[in-house]
C-alpha cells in the first residue's frame, strides 16, 4: 500500500518506510542488502531524527564500514549517538587506515577508548599510519600487504599462494622485499602466472618500478597514478624499507574528494558539511564566509559614495552602475577559473605568463568593444543622453581589461603567498572588478557629465 | 648556462630550450623519456608557436598516445598541423577506444582517410565502439578482453595463458563466455592462482558479478564502480553477449574529466576550452555567457529604474544597495552549492524538501538577524538616519530568506527540467537575489522614508 512508484532503496522509499514504522523489518532486509555506501548515502538523506532511527536498524557488523563512506559531519552526528560497546565493536570491524581516519575526528575520550580496545598487532599498525600527517601517503596507504623474497621459486610462491583462502582486495601484484624488509621491486601476479614455475623471483620481478614515501602527498601519488596508469604502488619509509601500499581505489576517493572540495570551497563551505546539520552550526560556519563578504561589498559601497554628487544629479548612474561592475566580474572569472586550472596542471609558468596576458588583454579588448556597443545602445534608447552612453561604454571596455588583468594576476599572486586561489580568488577579483566597474563609471562621469 | 635553476622537463625549462634552439637534441631526449601525459602537458602549456614547433621535435611512434592525453581544443590545433601521413601514422599506433574519441572531433574528411587507412578487425572494432552514442559504457570500453569456456580446467587456462608473452593491461579477471558469445561470469586472475589445477572454471568462477550494458551511461557505470570498489567490469550487449570491459583506470579519467566540467561550466567555460587558444574563438566563445548576463543585469537595471524618485531624493540608497543584492547573492549560492552536490548524490528527494527549506530558511533567518544588525549599525554612522538602518535591516533579512528558498528551488526546478543546474543555476540564483535584493530595499525605502 505504502510507496507505490517509489523505487526500492531510495531516500522516498526508505522515509516512507521508516515514517510507518521505524522497526520496520521490510527496511532491516533492505540494509542488509544494499552495499555500504548507499547505506551511508542514505543516512546521510535523512534529518536528523530519521538518520537516528535508520542508524538503529543497521546491523552491528556493517556498521564499521558504513561509518567510513559517511562524510565528517554526518558521521560526527552518528557516532554522538552510539554508546561505548557499539563504538568498538564497529571500530574493531574496520580497516586501519579506515579506522585511523576516522579517529582523527573523533573527541580525545573517544580515541582513547577505541586505541585500548584493539589487539597489540592492529594498534601497532594503527599508531604507525597515525605518525604520519594528514594529507600524505602514510594515511592513504594500506598496511595490508603480501611480500615474498626474491631468491625462492615461483613454484614456492605459487604453493604459499594456494595456502590462503583469499588475497588482501586489489592485489595486483607481490612486493619483494630483502630479509631486512628493504624493498626490491614486485612482481605481477600475471606475471606469476605466465612464468615457468622453476624460475627465481628476483629474474621475473621488475626491480625499476615506482615507489612511494610514506611522507609524500596525496597530490603527489595522484599525479603519480594518473601519469603512469598504475593500480597499486609500495610506500616506503625512509630507510626504504616497505610499509605498505596504495591501491588505485584510495587515489579515486582522493580524487572525488579533491574535486567536491574545490567546488564547496568556491562557496565558503566546507566540504564535510551535513545536508541536513543542525542550524546553530551550520548558520555560524556560513556567517564567516557572508562576513568577510560584507567587508568587501562595504569597499565597493565606500567607493559609490564618493561620488554622491554626480548620483545625485544624474540617478540613471544609480540605475546602470551594476551592469558595468557585473560585465567584469562575469568577464574575470572566466578568466580566473581558466587560470586557476592552468595552476592546478602546472600549465602557467613564468615564461608563458606574458604571453597569456596579452592573449585574456585582447579577448577583453574584443568582448568589451562589441559589448559596449550593445551597453552604449540600449542605454541611448532608455535615458536618450549620447555621453551617458560614450560614459557606459568606455567604463565598460575599461572594467574587462582590470577583469583579464586580475583574472591572471590574483590567482598567481595567491599561489605565491601560499593561498589556495580556489578558496579566495572570486572574492578578491569581484572586490577588483566592483571596485573598478563603479570607479571608472562614476569617476567618467564626474569629469565628462556634470 | 641556459636554464640554471629551472627544473628537468618543467614549462620554463622547455620554452628556455625552444628559444634558445628549436631543433634542440636535448628537448628531444627528455621528450623520449617524459610519460605521454606530461608531454601532453607541456604541449598544453605552450603559445600556439612554440606548441607547433615542440610537436615537431616529438618522435612519431610517440604521437599517437600523446594526442589522446589532450583536451579536446589544444589536440585540434596540432592535428590541424599534421599531414595526412603523420595523422594515418599515429591512428595506427591509438587503442581503438582512444581512436573513437579522437576521431569524432575530427572533420569528415580526416575521419574517412583514418577509417580508410585501418585494418579490417581495427575498422570493425572502431566502428563497433563508434555505434554507441558519446556518454556511454559502448564509448569508453576496452575490446582488448580475455575469455574462456566454462567447461575447461583450471590447468588447461594456465597452460593456454603461459602462451601468451603478455596479457592486456589490467586484466585481473578474465570472462567467462559460452560457445555463443554470451557471458556467464567471470574468474579473477587471483582465483586461477589459488584454486587446485584440476578444476573445472565453471567451479571458481563467479557468476554472479555485475556486468553493465554498452549503452549505460557513463554516470551509471562510475556510480557503479565506486559503490562497488571494482577493478574491471565486462561489458555486453542487448543480448548478454560479451564485448568489451571497463577498467578502473578509465573511470578515473570520466571522474577526473567530470569534476573539470562542472568547475569550467559554472563559468560559462567550455571544460575543452584551451588555455593558449588564439583571441577570436576565445573571445566568441565567452562572449555568449557574457550576454547572457548582461540580459540579467539589465533585468535589474530595469528593477532599479523603477525607483528613479526614492534616488534622486536619498543618495544613501545607491550607494547601499549593492549591500542587500550582493549578501543575497552570497548566501544563496552557498544553499545553492549545497543543494547541487545533494541533487548529484541523490540525496535531495520529494520526502526531505520540506524539511531542508525549513532548515535553510532557518539559517537565513539567524544568519541575516546578525548580519542586519550590523550592517544597520554602520549604515547609522555613516548617514545617521534611523530609518534608513531600518530599511536596509529588514531587506537583508528578506532577501536571505528569498535566497534560502531559490538556493533550493532552483537547482530542483532545473533538474526536473532536464536542465544542469551547475551551468546555470548560479545565474538563475543572482539573478533572483539582485532583483529582490534592489526591489527590497529601494521598495521599502519608498514606503517609509519619502
Amino acid at each position: 500500500m505504502v510507496n507505490s512508484g517509489v523505487e526500492f532503496g531510495s531516500v522516498d522509499w526508505v522515509l516512507n518506510h521508516l515514517t510507518e514504522d521505524k522497526h520496520s523489518s521490510v527496511l532491516k532486509a533492505a540494509l542488509m542488502e544494499l552495499p555500504a555506501a548507499d547505506v551511508a548515502n542514505l543516512l546521510e538523506s535523512m534529518p536528523p531524527e530519521q538518520r537516528h532511527d535508520l542508524w538503529e536498524l543497521i546491523p552491528p557488523e556493517h556498521e564499521g564500514e558504513i561509518l567510513t563512506w559517511l562524510h565528517d559531519e554526518a558521521r560526527a552526528s552518528i557516532i554522538n549517538d552510539m554508546d561505548e560497546k557499539e563504538l568498538v565493536a564497529a571500530a574493531d570491524s574496520m580497516e586501519v587506515s579506515d579506522l585511523a581516519f576516522v579517529l582523527e575526528e573523533l573527541p580525545r575520550d573517544q580515541t582513547d577508548l577505541i586505541l585500548e580496545s584493539l589487539d597489540m598487532d592492529r594498534r601497532l599498525r594503527l599508531e604507525k599510519v597515525l605518525s604520519y600527517e594528514d594529507g600524505t601517503v602514510g594515511r592513504l596507504m594500506t598496511t595490508d600487504v603480501m611480500a615474498v623474497r626474491p631468491d625462492v621459486t615461483v613454484a614456492v610462491v605459487l604453493r604459499w599462494l594456494r595456502r590462503h583462502e583469499t588475497l588482501p582486495p586489489h592485489t595486483d601484484a607481490l612486493m619483494v622485499t630483502s630479509s631486512e624488509g628493504g624493498f626490491m621491486g614486485k612482481v605481477a601476479m600475471n606475471t606469476l602466472l605466465l612464468s615457468s614455475p622453476e624460475r627465481m623471483i628476483s629474474e621475473v620481478m621488475s626491480g625499476d618500478t615506482e615507489v612511494v614515501m610514506a611522507q609524500a602527498s596525496e597530490q603527489e601519488v595522484t599525479a603519480l597514478f594518473n601519469r603512469r596508469d598504475l593500480i597499486s604502488v609500495a610506500v616506503v619509509d625512509e630507510q626504504h624499507h616497505l610499509i605498505g601500499r596504495i591501491t588505485l581505489d584510495d587515489i579515486v576517493d582522493a580524487i572525488r574528494s579533491d574535486a567536491e572540495e574545490k567546488v564547496m570551497k568556491s562557496a565558503g563551505l566546507d566540504q564535510e558539511e551535513d545536508l541536513f546539520s543542525p542550524v546553530i552550526p551550520s548558520a555560524k560556519r556560513r556567517g564567516v564566509w557572508l562576513g568577510i563578504n560584507l567587508i568587501t561589498v562595504f569597499a565597493a559601497a565606500w567607493v559609490i559614495g564618493q561620488f554622491e554628487e554626480a548620483l545625485g544629479q544624474i540617478v540613471a548612474l544609480a540605475v546602470l552602475m551594476p551592469v558595468v561592475a557585473s560585465m567584469g566580474g562575469i568577464a574575470g572569472s572566466q578568466t580566473l577559473t581558466l587560470a586557476i586550472r592552468g595552476l592546478a596542471l602546472n600549465q602557467i609558468a613564468s615564461s608563458n605568463t606574458r604571453w597569456l596576458l596579452m592573449k585574456e588583454l585582447a579577448v577583453g579588448v574584443l568582448n568589451g568593444t562589441v559589448w559596449a556597443a550593445v551597453v552604449a545602445v540600449v542605454a541611448w534608447f532608455w535615458f536618450n543622453d549620447i555621453g551617458l552612453s560614450a560614459v557606459i561604454a568606455a567604463a565598460l571596455i575599461f572594467n574587462l581589461l582590470a577583469a583579464a588583468v586580475s583574472g591572471i594576476l590574483v590567482p598567481l599572486t595567491l599561489k605565491k603567498l601560499g593561498i589556495d586561489p580556489a578558496l579566495s580568488g572570486a572574492v578578491i577579483l569581484t572586490t577588483v572588478t566592483d571596485i573598478i566597474g563603479f570607479l571608472s563609471f562614476l569617476g567618467l562621469a564626474t569629469l565628462f557629465l556634470l
